[in-house]
């Protein structure tokens, strides 16, 4: 186990109702806030109403900046920290699902700097400051209202890219499974893989002896595939199983799973370009993406693939043959992708292959990637082209 | 599953060599601390040196306060209240387990407040406000490192009695589980039982849909138990062994497990009166009372007992008959406890029988006990008769 440091600063206020909670928690740290959205599901759903009630209960004033797409982009944060600067605003208020959050921190980090906030993803700054963010969550997905990460596209590149800072952290964020009952299918699906790639990320590690932190991610797996096929069997409005899939959501990406081990992270990278060329949602690019990334590296340490198969999918016989039973685990995976309505190959998601070359080349940019294996320009081309084939 | 809200502000500083690290996090918070703690373990094994180099280091002051016992006394706490008060000491530093770190809590409570601090523990006052605690954690059992609570006896009574609260959750915790390398085989096991009881308080819970935490409840749960066998058969300097008990002990009580549900904490009140009585440790009294309280109580959710069989202690059978599997489980438990060296019954413990109506009495003075199962005297009574008579 390695030496680590857990800390997470994020209170969450989970269950029925709770959105009404907002303002006074807003409160606790500004009275003049961006309230930013994507400007669709919460205006038709009537959350927006509720959280504007809820705001001005506190007599929070705001400033309206709705239009955030899925990969969020660069334009709309520039809009928002020009927002910030000019309202001299004190606090970011995401309404949305990780894209409008992810948004929301750029424009935290954006309003305390003079210079362009692209600096801080383009990897040429550190960010060590910015306007506190809470979160209204309604997609579970990307955990990002617990983390410090924002993803960020630069659509002039296009590039994808990453911020991972203590500053960025949500203060609170309010998760009530009730607002996700109108989230269709296949953004559910989508949310799900993201969901378990954080774990796999993580799961998938180097690090020998880091027993409780398998355990834990095994169990979470376990539990968000028996409830992510509750909502797909016609259980959109299945409280409890909607809430098991909001918390596992924060969970998987608190890092309190990754705590003592190394993740990987190459499949995330990887997945960045497909959404970055074809604008396809991440969870969908990660279920093309993990099936190959882990055929690939099946052999780098084929007891951990057999394990997962035989704790995560249930399949027996992982101790005769590790590598068949490894295989049978990416099977019963992609299986259960494609159960929920996902894509696992470049035809089913519509990417196209000639575009792998330089799809290898831009994920390598700033050299190679991944921890459980590093992977070059090569290596990673031949991942491409198995979720092509398959 | 219940609405609820998560949150712990703990920083946990976890790994080799991480004792030095304490001069630079506690000057983030004051110049003039009090370092408390037993005066046994730590001293002889040269810690309190490094910490105490570390400090220096800082620059931060230290006033000493040693010799606090197993199951804390309220008259060391009073102590270190006068001596913050007459110090102005703006710290509290815990060097030590549980006891230690509890009694820093107590302290931390009293050092504002100008009443006496046994107010708060005798359910007069709540408390608001304490001196910030931080901990070098010596002992993995309690969970007090990243925990609102503080258990203290009050030796005039004999009373135990706790406060939970934000206010005294550490600010920051160093684990080093190298420190633990030393601790006597029993003393693990005590704490071994502490942190499977803090699990077993949240997993035994009448709420339905908990699958998420069920299943990160029962993955920590056989992580403890094969570590723990582990370091019992002459692991007792596993590096790995000791940090996977170490991280456990914390995580059983940082209320991850608890979200969604409501723990039951009969058997946690029911022990209290065997420790303050005859001043047994508390894992101790836990390994005597918990298979107990889960055998008198097995008839009121039966499947969730054999669950607990079956994917705990690998149980099989479990959906034929119940019962049967419930009590099997029960019957591992208690093997599992007598394994590691600690006592399952009275008589191993060295209870007195004789005053099992006067401890009935004492435990249910501030009403029926526990949330699974409300537990009235003549219940407690029972739960002790079992204990003593297997």
């Amino acid at each position: 186990m390695q030496n680590f440091e857990y800390y997470n600063r994020t209170k969450i206020i989970f269950g029925k109702g709770t959105e009404t909670r907002l303002g006074k928690e807003t409160a606790l740290y500004a009275k003049r806030i961006l309230l930013h959205h994507s400007g669709g599901h919460a205006v038709k759903s009537g959350l927006l109403d509720t959280v504007k009630a809820s705001l001005k209960d506190a007599s929070v004033e705001w400033v309206e900046l709705s239009g955030v797409k899925p990969n969020p982009r660069l334009s709309k944060v520039y809009e928002g920290v020009d927002i910030c600067k000019k309202e001299k605003l004190e606090f970011v208020l995401a309404l949305g699902g990780g894209s409008v959050i992810d948004s929301s921190k750029a424009i935290a980090i954006g309003a305390l700097y003079d210079g362009d906030v692209w600096d801080f993803y383009d990897r040429k700054k550190t960010a060590r400051q910015a306007l506190p963010v809470g979160a209204v969550l309604t997609i579970p997905a990307a955990g990002s209202e617990s983390s410090i990460s924002s993803v960020i596209t630069d659509e002039r590149g296009p590039w994808k890219q990453s911020v991972n800072e203590e500053c960025i952290r949500p203060v609170f964020s309010i998760l009530n499974p009730e607002v996700t009952y109108s989230l269709p299918l296949y953004q559910t699906a989508c949310g799900v893989a993201d969901m378990l790639a954080h774990i796999m990320e993580r799961y998938f590690t180097r690090e020998p002896h880091v027993e409780l932190t398998d355990e834990l991610c095994e169990g979470a797996m376990r539990a968000i595939i028996r409830n992510a096929r509750k909502i797909a069997a016609g259980g959109e409005r299945n409280y409890d199983a909607r809430a098991e899939i909001m918390w596992a959501g924060s969970i998987a990406h608190n890092n309190l799973l990754s705590t003592g081990r190394v993740g990987d992270w190459a499949s995330h990278a990887i997945e960045h370009e497909l959404s970055a060329l074809f604008d396809i949602a991440h969870g969908a690019g990660l279920a093309i993406i993990f099936p190959a990334w882990i055929r690939y590296n099946i052999k780098v340490d084929t007891p951990r693939f057999a394990r997962f198969a035989a704790r995560v999918w249930g399949v027996d016989g992982a101790f005769y043959d590790y590598e068949q039973a490894a295989l049978e685990g990416v099977f019963r995976l992609k299986n259960f992708f494609r159960s929920i309505g996902l894509p696992v190959s470049f035809a089913e998601g519509n990417i196209d292959p000639a575009r792998i070359p330089e799809m290898a080349r831009r994920t390598v940019r700033f050299g190679a990637v991944g921890n459980y294996r590093q992977l070059n320009a090569e290596d990673v081309e031949a991942i491409y082209r198995i979720a092509a084939e398959t």
